[in-house]
């Protein structure tokens, strides 16, 4: 066969042992958390029936979504009018079945109603799977990615959404970060808002404006609501909220004001007090005064949320958010079970990913990797060396022994490069003594120990 | 959006709670014992560049590969004659440019390419993700399934041969199998029987029909070989060949005489002595008593394999082989880099899967899942409940409060169905007195303990 020079698919990586460790480090701790807080995972497969999942994600989403071309002769159904026409667009039912997740969302909606006979709800998964889009790759987007999701459907309890600021709080705080904010708003605050100065529509647009008071002022902001559609008498009644500041109670006693007159306005409000009430009675309060921020311009994935939505942000470095979620009042409803409320949240793994490399938290070094090298200076030796290779690994140590008697250099710079901590350094001498000569990596310092000494000290 | 029965797409599978905890416990058994050995993880990307995949399987498994559609207005560039002819074949190469990953050997040659100047040899990987292939699914037989692959390349030292027959032998014994035969060849004998007999052609005719030596015995094999293109002279210079049997010392001994004139098939004995060499010396002789098995008409792979050739079945269950593997001496030469030697076994995890379902030898629950469920009598009782649900958690404990209080039945039952192994009652009695009812679900028993003897217990 010919010789191709390799490249990767665009908008796809690699991930190098160092790079895996790394990851399996965020999984890991996320998988840790999840499970303590009842959460079982799942799996679901990579492609789905097309059906599945066209019409999911608008528009937009559809054509972002990658389609898998049928096996076979896969033209021999698909109509002549659209091969001649070149109709893309048409074309792609006929020769397309299966398509490749495009989140974890609308998999697990399938999930659920598929197993509904044999799942017990409330049922709470998690999933860290990679999904893929076909959008245009840049800086920090892949065309294939993880995500890590996390739901319970089944329950209306406000519970779940504590505890989900709970889990938000507690990985992030795990993995090494100081300093982040947990958004929180409702749906219902904003319909409520929509309610009152009767302009649903402009939702939107008012949340867009209103989230830029800190970049141009309350003029500015006043002039964006203008041109954006709203009237001088919506302004008006728009001030108290365009200008909420202070604590979250705070907030909370100037939206009631608000939105005295609308029944759903007010639902939302009490949505959010019980949550902050749920904190209060887990002894978690305290995250109320700083890290917990009610956010009403917070209108992320406002097309299917119905209740709380959620937001999360590092303040340590530049990056979009790194976590979001929200409350679904009908997620399986598009495959034909009603009435089954769900909420869930979602860790941006790979924003992650960036964000502790930046700030240098990834541990220094863990399990995952060779604890000692064995150098392989004479094959002769390997009478003693490969016993006591097996010995170490039988004692649970990740061990290697070079596999032949190259150049010492040669066997130390595969010791750096795999960022092995240890040398084993076995002679003639060593044999005959016992006594072995370890070099840690790292300091340089070298020691004699014998092999029971060895294995205490490597365990 | 009009609601749709949901279905799973053809040959693909969920993976429930209940299985992701038996798949983990099977993948985290490998790649402890991978680490152990001093092999590293990488993962490569779903799809790769259809031309990176091409013309590596063969035709049959070209045929194979799910192709992407390519995004966008994908047929604007179609040569107009091929969707007149509808010439699905040769289409394929203007409407799709990506494939899913077939398999993780032809990603891990283009890894070791791509990163050749920042790995060091030799370089041991591992690597555990889903490939796919458009078989016609059956029964046990799936569109996308996981492959655990174990690799070196840069390295011929046959100590590496040797190490994966411990690996073998150390993770299928951890997972609890006890009766399974590691059967050994190498290429190059098989090379050096076509080259006594003069006929290289008829290799496979030739391990097929010896394979059925129990099955149709000496004369039926005879008839065979005849049928399948040899001659009765080939037939007397094979009888030792054929008739093989004995220790693995004994066969070698047989082997030697018959192969005395073929340096290549002296070669390949070499091979397979230091192999066996490499296992004494690390103390493990005794393997070769029974498990290890010599087995020349073992000819997986013989397209590729170069020198030793692996294939692993349990006695324990009927079932094809479970893992397999071999060394070829032009991995990378596919992708222009010329001369890496390269050797690796796989573990079929869906099978091995399989195999300890049937034997019933999962663990009979681990840490995955929830210890304690709190029963939610009355939320006024949330004071008392969710201080100690908190408590719980921070204490390690995977723990849940029931999200309503619903009747107890109900909460049993989720209890149940999630194998949760207690149940904490608290009622007010409970809350006054701080003993709190602990139910083992699996026993029946209850008992009052204190907050401090309950986390103590469910640590």
């Amino acid at each position: 066969m010919a010789s191709i020079k390799p490249s990767l698919a665009k908008g796809t990586r690699d991930f190098t042992p160092v790079e895996m460790e790394k990851r399996n480090h965020i999984y890991n701790t996320l998988k840790t958390i999840f499970k303590k807080y009842g959460y079982s995972e799942i799996q679901t497969p990579s492609f789905e029936n097309l059906s599945t999942l066209t019409g999911k994600y608008g528009d937009e989403g559809d054509k972002l979504i990658f389609k898998i071309l049928n096996s076979g002769d896969y033209l021999s159904k698909a109509p002549e009018k659209l091969l001649e026409e070149k109709n893309s667009v048409a074309l792609i039912s006929s020769i397309s079945e299966k398509a490749l997740r495009y989140d974890l969302t609308v998999p697990f909606a399938r999930y659920v109603v598929m197993h509904q006979n044999e799942i017990s709800l409330p049922f709470k998964r998690f999933q860290i799977q990679p999904v893929w889009r076909a959008d245009r790759p840049q800086r920090g987007r892949y065309r294939e990615f993880y995500q890590c999701d996390v739901d319970v459907v089944g329950s209306d309890s406000l519970l779940n959404e504590a505890e989900f600021i709970l889990i938000y709080h507690e990985a992030l705080t795990k993995l090494g970060l100081k300093d982040f904010n947990i958004k929180l708003n409702n749906r219902k605050i904003l319909s409520g808002i929509a309610e009152v100065v009767g302009k649903p529509e402009l939702i939107v647009d008012m949340t867009v404006a209103i989230d830029k008071l800190d970049k141009i002022g309350l003029d500015g902001v006043n002039k964006e609501l203008l041109e954006r559609g709203f009237t001088e008498a919506d302004l008006s009644a728009l001030q108290p909220i365009i200008e909420l500041r202070g604590t979250n109670l705070e907030k909370l006693a100037s939206l009631k004001q608000v939105l005295a007159g609308s029944t759903i306005g007010l639902k939302g409000i009490n949505e959010i007090e019980t949550v902050f009430e749920y904190l209060r009675k887990l002894g978690q309060a305290q995250l109320l005064e700083n890290e917990v921020e009610l956010d009403i311009t917070l209108a992320r994935g406002l097309n299917y949320y119905t209740g709380c939505i959620f937001e999360v942000k590092t303040n340590e470095v530049q990056m979009g958010s790194i976590g979001g979620g929200g409350r679904y009042d009908d997620l399986t409803g598009m495959f034909g079970l009603k009435d089954l409320t769900g909420v869930g949240v979602s860790f941006g793994a790979d924003r992650i990913f960036d964000v502790l490399e930046e700030l240098n938290l990834f541990p220094p070094s863990n399990a995952e990797r060779t604890k000692v090298l064995i150098v392989n200076f004479d094959t002769a030796l390997e009478e003693f060396t490969l016993p006591l290779l097996y010995q170490l690994r039988q004692a649970g140590i990740a061990a290697e022994l070079y596999p032949a008697a190259v150049k010492l250099k040669k066997q130390m710079s595969y010791a750096d490069s795999k960022q092995i901590p240890y040398v084993l350094l076995i002679g003639d001498e060593e044999v005959s003594s016992g006594q072995l000569s370890l070099k840690n990596m790292d300091s340089g310092e070298q020691e004699k120990l014998n092999v029971a000494a060895l294995i205490a000290k490597l365990s």
